[in-house]
C-alpha cells in the first residue's frame, strides 16, 4: 500500500492507511524540552516567538530537524485567536485573561474578527513553513469550550470552579460565548489550511473536567461545527480530548478522520469504539520519556502493539514533559521506526 | 426495612438498606465554605485546627449543626499520617513537602509509627465526636499512591511529572514507599476505628492520573490491602477513586461496601458495573450548588432519580467548593429530603 502512493508518511496514515511504520510527532515537540528552543527563549519572550513568523518557523523546524518527525507542529498557542475577539491574555507562563469573561455585556462586546485579522503572523508562518519543511505543516486551535474555560475562569486551576458554576448559572451567555469562539475557531482553522497547514487538530484539554450532560450540552455540538466546517477544506482533521474516557461514546460521533487517545487506556481497547477505519493517534505517556533505556522501549512497543488493527500515528498522549532529555526521545523513536506494524 | 433497625439513616444506606430517604453528607462539609469555619481560621493556623481535638471537633460539628448533615466527617486532612513517618509537610495552603522523597535512602529512612503515634489527636477528637454527635462520625485516610503523589511530587501539580517519571524509574523504590504508606494507612485507620469512627473512607484523589496498567501496579493491591484489613473492623468501608471511569473495573473488585463516585457519570451507568448490593455514594457537580435554586433542585432530583435501584448515600462528586453559599446547600438538602426514593 504505502509505496502506492507519494504522500508523506503522516498524510497517509491520516488520510487511512494502515502504514508499515507509524508516522510520529509529539505533542509540544517544538519548545522548552530542546536546548535550542530554551536558548531563543532567553533572548525572546513567548508571545514574540509566537507572533514573528521568521522564530515560530525556527522553532517549529528545530524537532523536526533534531528528530526528522513526521509532521511540523505549529508553534504557538490556543489562545491566540482571544486577544483578536477583544480577551487579553498574559502568559504568566501559563495563560492568565485581563478581564474573565462573567456577562452578557462582556460577551455581545467580543468581535468575531475576519479571517485574516485574527493572526496574520500565523499565516505567514504557514507559508514559510510551506517551503522550510520537508514534512506537512499541522495547524491546530483549541476547542470552544476548552478556550472559554480560560476565558470565564480567567487562568489555570485544578477544579475550574467559575467555569463550572457559570456553566450552571449562566447558560445563555455561555452559549453566546461559545457561538462567537466556534465562528472564529472556524476562520482560524480555514486560513491556517489556506496558509499551508496539511492537517488541523481540535484540542479539546478541559473536557475531562465535565460530565457527560454538560459535555453533551455546551462542547459537542460546537466541536461538531468546527470539524464539519473543516471538512470542506479537505484535510484531515485530528480531534483530541483529553481526561475522557467517560465522553468517547459522544467523541466518536465527531466527523474526524483522526482521533487523538490521552494515555489513560490502551489504543485496542479504544479501536473498536470509534468509526470503522479511522486513525488513531497517541499515546505514549509523557512520563514514559522520563524512564530508562528499556522502560522506554518497551513502553513505546506496547503503544504500537496496542495500535494495530488500523491505522496508526505515533504520538504522546499530552504534551511532552519539560524536563525530557532529548536523548530520551531518539531511544524512543529508534524504537518506533524498528518496529514493522505489518509483522506476523 | 427502615423501621427494623435502630441503626442511624447513614448507617442503615452505608450497610446496604435501600433506604426510603438518601442520608446526606458533602465532602469538605467542615471547612471554608462555612463562615463559622473561617471565623475559626483568623485565629488557627489549618494545622493547630486540625491537631486541637476541641477545635478539630467544634469543626466537625458545625455542618452537622448547621445542615443536619447524616454524618459526621472527621476534620482532618490525608497529609496527617505523613510528618510522623518522617516526611515533613506545610500548607500553604496546599501540601508542600519539605523534602520530596526521591531515593532509596530517604524511603529507607521513613518510619512506620505505631498505631497510637501516628495522631493521638485524631484518636481524641473521635473520641469528643462519639460523644458530641447525634451522628455517626467517618474516618478517613489517603489512599498510599495518592499520599505517594504529594510525597514525592512535593507539591500540588497539574500533570505530576515527577510522580510519574519516578514510577517508571525506580519501580522498586515506588512499592518500598508504598509498602510504609500501606501499613502506616492501616494502623491509622483501625485507630480511627478503635477511637469511634463507624465508617471509613479511603480517598484516591489522584487515582485519574495514571492508566490502567500503572494503576493495577502501584494502587489497586495496596487499597486491596487496607480495605482487606479494615474488614476485620466491621465498620462500612468507603472508597472513592477520582477522575478515573477508565479504572471502574478495578475499582470494583476492592472490598468496599460503599463506592464513591466522583461527578463524572451518572450513577445508574455505574449500578451495573459494581458488586451487586453494593451502596453508590455521590454525586452532585461541586459546582451545581453554585447554580439558581431550580438548577440546585434539578440537579438534587437528576442524581437522586440515577441513584435508585440501591442504597444510596447523597454526596458531592467532590469536595465543595469554598465559595458555596450555605443557603445553596439549603435547596440541596430540601429537595434531598422531599424525595422518596421508594416512590412510584
Amino acid at each position: 500500500m504505502t509505496s502506492m502512493t507519494d504522500l508523506p508518511l503522516f498524510l497517509q496514515a491520516a488520510t487511512g492507511i494502515d502504514t508499515r511504520t507509524a508516522p510520529v510527532w509529539f505533542m509540544r515537540q517544538a519548545g522548552r524540552h530542546l536546548p535550542e528552543y530554551r536558548a531563543l527563549k532567553e533572548k525572546y519572550a513567548f508571545w514574540e516567538l509566537c507572533r514573528n513568523p521568521e522564530l515560530a518557523t525556527e522553532v517549529t523546524m528545530q524537532p523536526v530537524r533534531r528528530y526528522g518527525m513526521d509532521a511540523a507542529i505549529l508553534f504557538s498557542d490556543i489562545m491566540t485567536p482571544l486577544p483578536p475577539m477583544g480577551i487579553g491574555v498574559e502568559f504568566r507562563p501559563g495563560p492568565v485573561i485581563d478581564e474573565p469573561i462573567r456577562s452578557a455585556a462582556q460577551v455581545s462586546a467580543l468581535r468575531v474578527p475576519d479571517e485574516d485579522e485574527i493572526a496574520p503572523f500565523v499565516a505567514d508562518t504557514l507559508r514559510l513553513l510551506e517551503q522550510a519543511s520537508p514534512v506537512p505543516p499541522i495547524g491546530f486551535g483549541g476547542a470552544p469550550l476548552t478556550l472559554a474555560t480560560y476565558a470565564i475562569e480567567g487562568s489555570g486551576s485544578k477544579e475550574y470552579p467559575a467555569l463550572r458554576a457559570f456553566l450552571r448559572t449562566h447558560p445563555a451567555v455561555a452559549h453566546a460565548l461559545l457561538e462567537k469562539l466556534t465562528e472564529t475557531s472556524i476562520r482560524y482553522l480555514r486560513m491556517q489550511v489556506r496558509s499551508g497547514a496539511r492537517a488541523v487538530q481540535l484540542f479539546d484539554s478541559w473536557a475531562g473536567l465535565h460530565d457527560a450532560r454538560t459535555y453533551a450540552e455546551f462542547a459537542l455540538p460546537y466541536n461538531r461545527r468546527i470539524l464539519e466546517a473543516l471538512g470542506e477544506t479537505g484535510v484531515p482533521r485530528i480531534f483530541l480530548a483529553v481526561g475522557a474516557p467517560h465522553l468517547l461514546d459522544q467523541v466518536a460521533t465527531l466527523p474526524a478522520e483522526v482521533f487523538s487517545i490521552d494515555w489513560r487506556e490502551p489504543l485496542d481497547a479504544i479501536r473498536p469504539r470509534l468509526p470503522a477505519g479511522c486513525t488513531l493517534q497517541g499515546n505514549l505517556d509523557p512520563a514514559a520519556l522520563l524512564a530508562p533505556p528499556d522502560a522506554i522501549r518497551s513502553a513505546v512497543t506496547a503503544v504500537l502493539d496496542a495500535g494495530r488493527g488500523g491505522p496508526h500515528i505515533f504520538n504522546l498522549g499530552h504534551g511532552i514533559f519539560k524536563n525530557t532529555p532529548p536523548e530520551n526521545v531518539v531511544i524512543a523513536l529508534e524504537a518506533l521506526r524498528a518496529y514493522d506494524r505489518h509483522a506476523g
